[in-house]
């Protein structure tokens, strides 16, 4: 659970809270403020692995021992904090939901010394699971039926952006990962192909590919661009037909284009095959892809069957932060408001309302006091209480199923992927503005 | 070590090779190709936790399995998996050294099968832990003698980038970091101020500092933009004063301030705690910073002791992906090339050769055949043999240290932050040259 994964100041307010005997309850949201320039909308994601490490989180003996060695904790905090769990609640939108800015995508509520010692974690978790599946839902957006493989553990931010990346996209609509372990983990589809390095380890290309094909009947995809593409793809046929005449048809699944011109190459590849007799065998393309460039070869017809998405999936690379914030929203019963020039918050207990159309079209939202009546579905859901997960665990492929639904029921203007904003209004209810009123004209 | 945290392809191409009898040896060397617009100049790092990799992977009894569950491997290479241990060698630059394009920062040498596996792994570390030294020495040039701090973690890619964020912006020159872990369990200093909600949960500023400020006698950093930044000074010197009275000097350590006109409030929360009597309390800055705010405090004498600097720095959001491959230079003793279009590779097993001048500044880069007779220190070294590591570790303020040195070695032209290329020329050997012209002539 890497309890200490926190920031040094969660502990020390921790400290405080617990010396002043501060104990009521706190009610902080998570939001984002604004969307970056390139996002229409946002999917919130890893909410699952929030609530394992609210349901996980403790500090063991070498943990204490630590703290303890840093000369700032009184050991009655330190015993404390040796017995903690945490003990509140959460609401939460599902994850897979498409939201906008200013809306609480998850709330806690506890005694302010939990709700605040978890904020650090909460939001490294949640903030980047959701900029990997807003990135991936709008590959999906771009890609339309064909298929999405993520490529990107190499570059993705050290071992856990690998891992939990592969998650967020398949949330967000892709079909599968090369990332071993999360098929391990969470059952996503694996996928693979072959490196440049395999190729030019044999004495010729042809033999790489023959070698290859004939250890994978049927389920090699053969890299074609280590030398020269085109020259790959007749070599590729040419294995395919020695291959089908030992044992038959659909040797070979693929080939793989990762440089160059790639619609270019994508329509002579596809030639060269089909001339050969090898209609079968699909194209993926890869190298450097993001989803303009999935959306300018879908668009232009170019014969894709398949993409392999890396650096701009995992580190979403245009937009790889969100301005996510976990903000104190009420404190022993009372609405709370920061006020810092540009990052003032919507104070008190909020809910997101959202409106539908006819076939559940996403129509408008309101963000409001949680007990106020307004029009459309409540989307922020108790999912844990008194420290337990209260909601049944959720399917990987049914998030994504409910991902894919909700995108498609977004407003077409924000189906293009360079609309960013406006689709979808968003309503401060006036209840909340009359709130957050009332709080500036209080002198702190 | 999560040994299945690999691309699934390492293991597809590790079966062909493992069935083709395969078994010579390959030399993979690691490089980037260009670098990002904005950065003149990289810096190594993650090397320790490469090599801790490389030392440690080992498949348990639960990942085999697994991987038999795919369908994809035979027995018998499931059973040599089960065995499997690093046994080659690895030559490096050090941690904390500058480089450049086209320059090998690591090469691997063992047989292809092992050299293979490692690919996306050893990438996945190197990769997210140079880009964030690259990072955090930008800043350093920037805050020239002033702190900084690492205040990334929440924004960070998900906790292993949290975590490795904070050693590689101390290897670039940070001086301390908020997370917590990264104290424990690499001695880097740790620094914490306090958060917004400690604020508004208390019913007035000045009983939130008061309460803080008792807690923490001569430690407490107090944040002070929550409501109106420089009456939030005011208070801050008004309990100092207090405590003054009650216990000595020196009671505040620090204000801080995250948000508004960063240049125009210091200077005036300076004034305030000046007239004040204050002249001990240090001003903070956070909110968005990186090292183009950093130098524009900086060089308008803008009174600032201190920089938190968050997601700038653990996600290095202008360039958070470098152009970093792994690939094949040799085989069973031949040099081998890729050729795929804006992606040819240098042939043959390579060393750096670094031509110094007066005070050891850095003059120029060769990057030569490592038995080339080249003038200039050759960086990269042995550090792993047969599995083991055969170099001393090195502690991690000893490699802070060398990296502060080696980037002030490098040409003045560099420390210009608007400055990102050619101030170091990078010549590429005129013997590396016609190995590559050779291979090119050959028919593959």
């Amino acid at each position: 659970m890497r309890p200490l994964l926190i920031d040094l100041y969660q502990l020390t307010m921790a400290q405080s809270y617990f010396e002043l005997g501060m104990r009521e309850r706190a009610v902080f949201e998570l939001f984002v403020r604004t969307l970056p320039r390139s996002r229409g909308f946002l999917v919130a994601a890893g909410l699952a692995q929030a609530l394992e490490y609210l349901e996980g989180l403790q500090f063991g003996p070498a943990d204490i021992e630590f703290l303890a060695s840093l000369g700032l904790f009184s050991p009655e905090f330190l015993k404390c904090l040796g017995t903690f769990r945490f003990s509140g609640s959460v609401h939460a939108m599902p994850e897979g939901t498409p939201f906008f800015g200013q809306e609480p995508i998850l709330r806690v509520t506890a005694p302010i010394l939990e709700a605040q010692l978890v904020e650090s974690r909460i939001l490294n978790i949640v903030h980047f699971q959701t900029v990997i599946a807003s990135k991936a839902a709008r590959c999906s957006l771009a890609a339309g039926e064909r298929q999405l493989v993520d490529f990107g553990l190499r570059r993705a931010h050290e071992a856990d952006a690998g891992f939990f990346a592969a998650r967020a996209a398949y949330v967000g609509g892709f079909h599968a990962t090369a990332t071993v372990e999360a098929g391990q983990r969470f059952g996503i589809p694996l996928s693979g192909t072959l490196a440049h390095s395999f190729i030019e380890a044999h004495q010729s290309e042809g033999e790489a590919f023959r070698n290859f094909a004939t250890t994978y009947p049927g389920a090699a995809t053969l890299l074609i661009d280590t030398y020269d593409t085109e020259r790959g793809a007749e070599r590729v046929a040419a294995v395919a037909r020695e291959l089908k005449k030992i044992s038959g048809p659909r040797r070979i699944r693929a080939v793989r284009i990762d440089s160059g011109d790639l619609a270019g190459e994508c329509r002579a590849v596809r030639r060269i095959l089909d001339f050969q007799d090898c209609q079968e065998i699909q194209i993926v393309v890869s190298g450097g892809l993001d989803e303009y460039a999935i959306e300018d070869l879908v668009k232009n017809a170019v014969p894709v069957d398949a993409f392999g998405v890396g650096t701009a999936l995992d580190v979403a690379a245009d937009a790889p932060v969100l301005d996510m914030a976990y903000k104190l929203q009420e404190y022993a019963g009372e609405a709370r408001r920061k006020r810092s020039p540009g990052k003032a918050t919507w104070p008190g207990v909020k809910q997101v309302f959202r409106e539908r159309g006819s076939r559940r079209q996403i129509v408008r939202d309101a963000v409001a006091l949680a007990d106020e009546a307004v029009p459309g579905e409540a989307l922020l859901a108790e999912v844990m209480r008194e420290g337990r997960t209260v909601a049944p665990a959720i399917p990987l492929a049914q998030i994504r199923a409910y991902c894919l639904e909700e995108v498609q029921a977004l407003p077409a203007l924000l189906h293009d992927l360079q609309q960013s904003t406006g689709a979808v209004p968003v309503r401060i209810s006036d209840a909340l503005r009359a709130l957050a009123a009332q709080l500036d004209a209080e002198v702190r």
